[in-house]
């Protein structure tokens, strides 16, 4: 299978990761090799990918209307990872394990945010119910600024039961839930090998996911409007636990400013 | 003028708050009076809206293509407020002035998504620049779930200006920079008289809103992608306030909660 990825930051870090295989970088053909393009064309000519320049039209067609900023790279599949690999991976850096599980989010808009936000606190993983719910698609790939290229993504047929693995390996799994008969954040101690879980667009957990979780905890809300989107829950969910942790890794060298 | 006002949240919201003028509500011509947009429709007509049966397309000229679900609501222009208005509101509630100030910002959906956190946290207002930057136009209410129907909006012309006044009224201006030679914000007192300042997509902070900042703090980032969306930044130090302040407010009782 091949996958269009499409805008700047999804095709630079996808570069950068070289996790999958890359065919192609189609470029629009009146594009200047400069700035940003520049070092883009640059990185993909030292990983040996042949650069074509076509139509934007084309650009337009393969990734369905979506802004590709003139820029669609022809790759391999996405490739998944295993709870056990994020789990290896947290030992490896000497850290309490720190898992998202994402119960059926339909908006890829959503599931890219919450991964740009999981990178930036450095999670170990995150777990994707497969049926129904949103994959590592190209407008995942997009919506994450290529983040999610660096990152431990698995996907599962059942969450109930890899969820149930999980609580095996001494994770706690904390889900988000409503208020205001749920203890706020501030009240758990987030300080602790953690697996946070946010359930769908509109419905939240299904009930199984939610049984299956060991806390339920809720972030308040004071407003006229009776709920905030669940990239913003999960932001300010995976924040906390980074915070509780006390900012490990914080400080280390940084890659170079993106705009937003 | 006319502002013509998109979709369910935006319109029920705009309505509810009562503080515009609205001159008529448009539904297409297809759409069922029940469920939601049943409610939204009785609310038009105690409201004393009358309500219009019109084709879909027309609807899609006025929202500009934008997502309307089948309703437009034209209504007069959105009702400003005053950093004046905001202190006394502060004052009203017996809390300490919690103020967000945007400098610049470009997009309605990172501005709509902070305006509709800063109402689940309860903020006293919303200060924007007015020269370049985004107002409350439709686009905004819609990104904010009709929150911004709710809250004191204050455009200025000078926001140097604004802050200087606002640091006279003992408020403390808290800008939120990039690391990693910035404090993280658990390193400063957020349960004082705040104004939380947010920079531009992209390029943050304008050099003398920074300077007029009494304070700098920063959110930290340990991923490979360099930075995070202005309204994810915004959204965590929003609630890391409301949570140093203990949650005032939180646990009065709520309206429905609704599909994000």
């Amino acid at each position: 299978m091949t996958d269009f990825l499409y805008g700047h930051w999804a095709v630079m870090e996808s570069l950068r990761a070289g996790r999958r295989s890359f065919e192609q970088l189609l470029v629009a053909e009146n594009t200047e090799e400069k700035g940003f393009t520049g070092e883009i064309m640059a990185t993909a000519g030292e990983r040996g990918v042949r650069i074509r320049r076509v139509p934007r039209r084309i650009l337009d067609d393969l990734s369905n209307g979506a802004n590709h900023q003139g820029m669609v790279l022809r790759a391999g599949d996405y490739q998944y990872s295993t709870v056990e690999d994020m789990l290896a991976l947290a030992k490896e850096r000497e850290e309490k394990p720190f898992l998202l599980l994402l119960d059926l989010l339909k908006d890829p808009q959503n599931v890219g945010s919450l991964i740009r936000v999981s990178d930036a606190v450095g999670i170990h993983g995150i777990i994707l119910q497969e049926r129904r719910g949103v994959g590592v698609t190209p407008a995942v790939v997009n919506a994450s600024s290529g983040a999610v290229e660096h990152l431990k993504v698995a996907q599962v047929t059942n969450l109930v039961q890899t969820m149930k693995e999980i609580k095996e390996r001494d994770v706690w799994l904390v889900g988000l839930d409503i208020g205001p008969n749920v203890p706020t954040l501030d009240k758990t101690n987030l300080n602790i090998p953690i697996g946070l879980v946010l359930g769908s667009e509109g419905e939240g957990m299904r009930r199984l996911v939610r049984d299956t979780c060991d806390i339920l905890i809720c972030l308040p809300m004071r407003g006229r409007v009776g709920s905030l989107n669940v990239a913003t829950v999960g932001s300010v969910a995976l924040y906390s636990a980074w915070q509780a942790r006390g900012w490990p890794g914080w400080g280390a060298p940084k890659p170079p400013v993106k705009p937003s």
